[in-house]
């Protein structure tokens, strides 16, 4: 049986690593998804002047000092990407590729994707697009698969579609080198379109196209409604009350994925309600 | 003609100076009324394990944190007590005694009493009890008054209200050495009931009691429905959505005042959002 945790947090910036802070000084059994680097967005920030009680810090700064803080704490990140949450009732199924994680409550503090969907991507999803890579990669044996990757650790998952699949192309939608198995063949160019009858048949770029049986659309994070079965979301963000909950009891939500503003400080109070109002629902149903 | 500012901050504590770092990065115009030693709950914290990015800090040490935070951007405390605020349509009044400031929006950011209402006090507001010594005392010209104070600035209130009155008992709520004009009448003891009929009479005490016209009940701060005639409470709390919103257009709340948890990242990230929501506010009706 899997071990089961009184709270999962998935995502590891400024709202889950606040959101664990708080659930752990309660004394409660916790777990976090997210990446060891913790945030993208806060390595990124040139220069923070809002964190009140920290002026005039980098985002890396930033980073550290949370980083500090959770080491000082005894709170760990667990590298890995959620695929998909299933509510079950008495307990939440956390999944990652076939491998689940189970916990009583959840906090989803995913962040936002800035990036706008490619257009065909929704259309397509499902038939022959796909977020997943490794879930989903033994459906295209023998076949062409595309890669378009936001994010380096998408070159991690191509590798290994690349043991499974025909073919891969890999089309980076961000610059620098890459670490990708030699049979991969690199593309570098804008996708314009994801194209397709009924299914996906191929990607239109700026210069020519690929004929192609599957996509993976690899970024940071994936939409909360795709995450989440059945969670409530209103222009693009999770539905919350002041105190976090969302439409499903013990699932609660915060920072950038729950509204705007997208702010380190707002994520972080957020994080905070989210962690102290799940510490009172499983006081009520234990 | 007074100056209108753009945005009037009412409060010090956490939340109140992290809108006023974020109104101020906006290039608003703004005043934050409050202590100059900021909050007595900050100063008070003996150790904070849950403020992310600055593990084990005492208060005294995060309320220095944030004083080289507003002092680097040039934010300046007002140390004013505002006793009432109106809705004038076009702009806010905030009441100081006599003395009025203008400002397009405000916020509320005044925490909350953990101190129960003692026993009579709610009942004969109005009818002999009072929250602002100065605004009233000219009432009681050659009479009894009695000053119940919660924190030392109650003293410098005391002396005002010698002045006028007839006769002064003052009830420190707390410990220490007292600075009272000689003819004060210090009384250390406990308040059972602020006792009358139709009117204060008297204030019952653990041991006797005394014959008065008036009390002056004077805490931190005084409820919010006090303050903002007209704006919704609900539990003793000011409500409002997850944007900061009270149900006065232009008026926002944020931090203890708006609900639990009482928790300085929720405050300072509600701080946050409301003044960005003040921000966008502006823009719309400028
Ligand atoms: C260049 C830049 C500058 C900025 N400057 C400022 C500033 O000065 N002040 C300010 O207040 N804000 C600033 N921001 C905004 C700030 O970065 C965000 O508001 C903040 O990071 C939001 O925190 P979050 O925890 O909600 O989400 P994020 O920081 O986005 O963190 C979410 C984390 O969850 C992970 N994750 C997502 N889905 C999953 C999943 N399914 N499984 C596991 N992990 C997952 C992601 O990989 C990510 O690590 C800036 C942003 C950028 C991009
Ligand atoms: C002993 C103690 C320990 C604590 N420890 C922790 C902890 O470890 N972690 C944690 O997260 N939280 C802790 N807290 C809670 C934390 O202090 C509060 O949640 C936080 O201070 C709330 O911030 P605020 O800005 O909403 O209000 P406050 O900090 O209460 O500030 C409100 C300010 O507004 C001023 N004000 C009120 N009315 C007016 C008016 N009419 N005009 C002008 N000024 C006005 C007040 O004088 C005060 O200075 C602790 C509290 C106490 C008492």
């Amino acid at each position: 049986m899997n071990f089961r945790y009184d709270i999962a947090i998935v995502g590891s910036g400024p709202a889950g690593l606040s959101a664990a802070v708080n659930a752990k000084i309660r004394n409660k059994s916790i777990i976090v998804f997210g990446k060891k680097e913790l945030s993208n967005k806060l390595i990124k920030a040139p220069k923070i002047k809002n964190y009140l009680g920290l002026p005039d810090i980098t985002g890396v700064q930033l980073k550290e000092k949370f980083e500090e803080h959770i080491k000082s704490m005894g709170i760990n990140i667990t590298p890995e990407n959620i695929n998909e949450i299933y509510a079950m009732g008495e307990y939440f199924g956390l999944m990652v590729n076939k491998k689940m994680y189970e916990a009583k409550t959840i906090i989803l503090a995913t962040g936002i994707e800035y990036t706008k969907p490619l257009k065909g991507e929704e259309k397509f999803l499902g038939r022959g697009v796909g977020y997943c890579a490794t879930c989903d990669a033994p459906l295209y044996r023998g076949k062409i698969v595309t890669v378009i990757g936001y994010n380096r650790e998408a070159e991690r998952e191509a590798n290994y579609v690349n043991e499974l699949v025909g073919k891969v192309y890999y089309i980076p939608m961000y610059k620098g080198i890459l670490e990708l198995d030699k049979d991969i063949e690199t593309i570098r160019d804008n996708v314009v379109e994801i194209y397709g009858n009924g299914k996906v048949e191929k990607v239109i770029l700026g210069n020519g196209e690929i004929t192609t049986d599957g996509v993976f659309v690899l970024k940071d994070s994936i939409s909360p409604s795709q995450l989440v079965p059945g969670i409530v979301v209103e222009d693009n963000h999770v539905k919350v009350d002041v105190d976090m909950n969302t439409n499903i009891p013990g699932c609660f939500a915060a920072g950038d994925c729950v509204g705007k503003p997208y702010q380190y400080m707002k994520a972080v109070g957020q994080g905070q309600t989210a962690a102290l109002n799940a510490v009172l629902y499983l006081d009520k149903v234990n």
